[in-house]
């Protein structure tokens, strides 16, 4: 072991020569990274080394091309939803597509997304965590904020590497133009700009059936302020375009309400295109990046359905069997147009459970406590699965820590893009190709995560070991630690055990994290005017940007 | 629909009639079997039928005779515990050959047992619940009472088919003669007459630990009550012994203390004498019946340990893996002495996690609420599988309602001896043969459970609800119902939802339960001396039993 001085010397030295394996060179990463590099730099060169070499096989094996991307990042589902016929059937559902497909592929035991739907999306797009462009927090109306055009997200390196692309679904990175798909990278893009809030809750059937009150079926006797409650029927919802075209809302037409009917429609037009696009650039000469986010299982009416599809019956369960289908025909297609053996898909949840909705959504937290917009395992701990036939074991489990931005680095390395990852700012994402390649848990290169709440860090979790942050004033010998393989639901604290020389070390790896900040600030989103350049934006949808603005505008100070 | 009298008339008529379908004939069991029963007597009878043939057959197939019996009932598990690879690794364990025979069997993915290790065992043992005998509570120490002979056990039944029969391990039912495994109709039993609180947590090595505090490491200078903390080392411990032969301690001499090495030497002895005995059955003329119930994977201290053998670490995890290697030795030399293949195998957890040591222990409950002694589904849901090769569905799940009593009727039906299940008293077991046989969950015959904690009903479940019953003086409008689908952790009641109709059927079915104790009224359990009959007692056991004695008889009132 090196004493405090000598380990300190071996890690800057480590910070400034380059290191000298191929993949990664020159890409910054956080602190954390160096120290395991610093243990590994040699295991890792050579097994850069057998990946370059796979790739490299695959490639030979495919016309010269690297595989194609699927993307499917489905909302709010907890670990152990997808993939697990014991925990269906306790549950009184199935989802016998996503199972077969998942006995295909390798789980991903240890996937972590961010907290919520905006932060874990930005996280996968562009490799960073979303506090470092202020996109941790997630927007659910007007909010005229967004990623930042200047990020360089997996997509455009894809387009640089030879991909055509396309984004089909649920995008929720901001509502101005810079953040969108097809200014962001993607070629295409059919997406929907905000969330199921919009869509779900405070439609017209939602408000009838009182999932949302107060929004438009209250007495305004003593109404003041007509911009107080969202007209959501007025805030943009599909838009659709190709990159440097025009873009064009598409599923509304100035005058009509938005309702139960209307969500259904969009997502079977969002499945329909998915498979209209799979069928176009499988035909095409080059390898493709196809992102498929559907907004169900997400659902909260009982307006238009036919009755209770599982014996569960739960308003997301149900839509989660409808989706299962829907990617069953997605994963039958892709065998007929032989795209099944050539393309890496990706198949995971984008953060846990929506408790607010539990039950009657039929899906509970369950293995990991807490759900959505908690920093506990079960708001950041999500059913992930990656297939790639002939490359990435079937029906394997990766036990090792994954962060969903880790995608961004290592289907960038698959892709043969990752010489195209922007050398100028701080990436977290790290390359899991070894792992993925030779299912080897020894091969991951992260053993630790830093758990924020919009731009707070909440806890931090290395090896099996969590910490859950003391809020500020709070006197941190007091702070909570949980062995997650021993308490998946952090409800035993093992302070006692690990306090004294964990709350240091933790201590340590927060201030490693926080002093590189310095290097490489956090920046802020892209703000500016909402739904700016959009063809057909609404009379009403104009009329909410405007108030919109005027109170952004209003006094503050 | 029936009105109220029309349909009360069709069951009296129901309870009049003698069914008329051959196997269950004159069996009495509870109130509400008969009303599924006038649901469902014309397909159960034709399902009889079926099951009927497809025994037949296998006898033919095996030489005339019913397949052998293997009961392995492990301590303390909670649902998810065994089988599921992706939570074993979110757990840092593996149990590998556990896994394989789950991949070979049948998963009773509702199995409910009774929420702690005595009364679980009689039901399975007895097919009654344990109220009705007065065996619903757990005694840790002496405590001079225990299953009456009067309850004709499971292994009386299969002798009467022929069977050979042997017991090897934790039996916990009782410190008086009649209790016991020799003496209930098992040819050979070896058994642990106390259970591991005595073994692992009063013992020497768990009082250094300060495991149990307070038991021996006390300063007695103000003891006057030496008899008030038990001495774990003068209790009877390991028993051997033939039906009618004389009985004997094997684990202890006088004198000696016992300590974390005799519990290590304990299990492997149980672990060896239960290869050895599946050997000598399998050498046998006869079908064989043969239960093994480890005390393993519980155990609370660190002494004799060579460090963690699972990434988990916990106490019972690592026996836990300790077990899966013992276990994958009994399947193996299922296989080499050739009679896997003819063998029914149930293996399964007796109750939820035992709490009070988590997290150390490295369980902790997950899916299902509670633990060990509570009446929520993680105190009684469980991982059950039966294996039988060629005649239950391999790798399939069951997903209908199956209590533990009903391993008594079903298996007996499988063993041809469900004529000798007794026909003057109230049988709680129903009869899941077809079900089973013919992996179909719409063959079940049982779609609630009443769960008691030692002698009070507290909750029932019917289909996929559940009714937490409320303290007696509590107004039961205020009932909490849980939909268990929707919330496996019994979190969010949904009473609005059912309980305006809910309520008053549960009241009902709870009312029909205790009428039929009119008729079958529940009975004391077997009090007596303890250990008589023990021809090698020792001198300080004896006094044990003498302070014992003394206590019991002082006046109480």
């Amino acid at each position: 072991m090196f004493r405090h001085t000598a380990k300190f010397c071996l890690i800057a030295a480590v910070f400034a020569a380059s290191p000298s394996y191929a993949q990664d060179a020159n890409v910054s990463h956080d602190a954390e990274y160096y120290i395991l590099q610093a243990q590994h730099a040699e295991q890792w060169a050579a097994d850069d080394a057998a990946v370059d070499e796979a790739l490299a096989q695959f490639r030979e094996s495919n016309a010269g091309n690297p595989p194609n991307i699927v993307s499917i990042l489905i909302d709010d589902l907890g670990f152990g939803d997808m993939g697990i016929p014991e925990l269906n059937a306790i549950r009184g559902y199935s989802t016998p597509n996503i199972n077969d497909f998942s006995d295909e592929a390798m789980r991903m035991v240890r996937m972590y997304t961010e907290p919520s739907c905006t932060p874990t999306r930005v996280a996968q797009m562009t490799g960073r965590l979303p506090v470092r462009m202020g996109m941790g927090d997630t927007a659910v109306d007007i909010a005229g904020f967004g990623l930042p055009g200047s990020e360089v997200i997996l997509p455009e390196l894809l387009k640089q590497a030879g991909y055509a692309t396309s984004h089909i679904g649920k995008w929720h990175m901001g509502d101005v133009a810079e953040s969108w798909a097809m200014n962001q990278g993607f070629d295409y893009a059919q997406m929907a700009v905000h969330q199921q809030g919009q869509l779900t809750i405070f439609n017209d059937d939602a408000i009838k059936e009182q999932v949302s009150v107060g929004i438009q079926d209250y007495d305004d006797a003593y109404t003041l302020d007509d911009w107080f409650r969202p007209d959501a029927s007025a805030m943009m919802t599909v838009i659709e375009g190709d990159a440097g075209g025009p873009i064009r809302e598409v599923r509304m037409e100035s005058g009509e309400r938005w309702n139960a009917a209307k969500y259904d429609e969009m997502n079977q037009a969002f499945q329909d295109k998915t498979m209209e696009e799979l069928e176009r650039l499988a035909q095409g000469d080059t390898p493709f990046f196809l992102q498929y986010w559907p907004m169900i299982p997400l659902d909260n009416t009982r307006a238009g359905r036919s009755g209770p599809e599982s014996v569960n019956g739960g308003l997301y369960v149900d839509k989660m069997q409808l989706l299962d289908e829907w990617l069953g025909d997605l994963f039958a297609s892709m065998e007929e147009l032989g795209v099944a053996e050539n393309t890496v898909v990706v198949l995971m949840g984008d953060n846990g459970h929506f408790t607010k909705y539990s039950p009657q959504s039929g899906f509970t937290p369950m293995i990991f406590r807490g759900g959505k917009a908690d920093t506990t395992e079960g708001g950041v701990r999500v059913d992930a699965f990656m297939r790639w036939p002939g490359m990435i074991e079937a029906d394997g489990l990766l036990n090792s820590i994954i962060h969903v931005s880790d995608l961004y680095t290592t289907l960038a390395r698959f892709a043969g893009a990752d010489e195209f990852i922007p050398r100028d700012r701080l990436i977290d994402g790290v390359d899991q190709s070894a792992s993925l390649l030779f299912a080897d848990e020894a091969k991951g290169r992260r053993d630790h995560i830093i758990i924020y709440s919009a731009d707070v860090p909440k806890a931090i979790v290395k090896d099996q070991l969590k910490l859950k942050l003391p809020p500020k004033g709070e006197n941190p010998i007091i702070a909570k630690f949980y062995d997650l393989y021993r308490d998946t639901r952090e409800e035993y604290p093992v302070s006692t055990e690990v306090g004294a020389w964990g709350g240091q070390e933790f201590v340590r790896i927060l201030g490693r994290h926080l002093a590189r900040k310095e290097k490489y600030p956090d920046g802020p989103p892209a703000f500016g005017v909402p739904y700016e350049g959009i063809e057909n934006i609404r009379p009403e949808t104009q009329a909410a940007v405007d108030a919109f603005l005027v109170k952004q505008q209003s006094p503050k100070q």
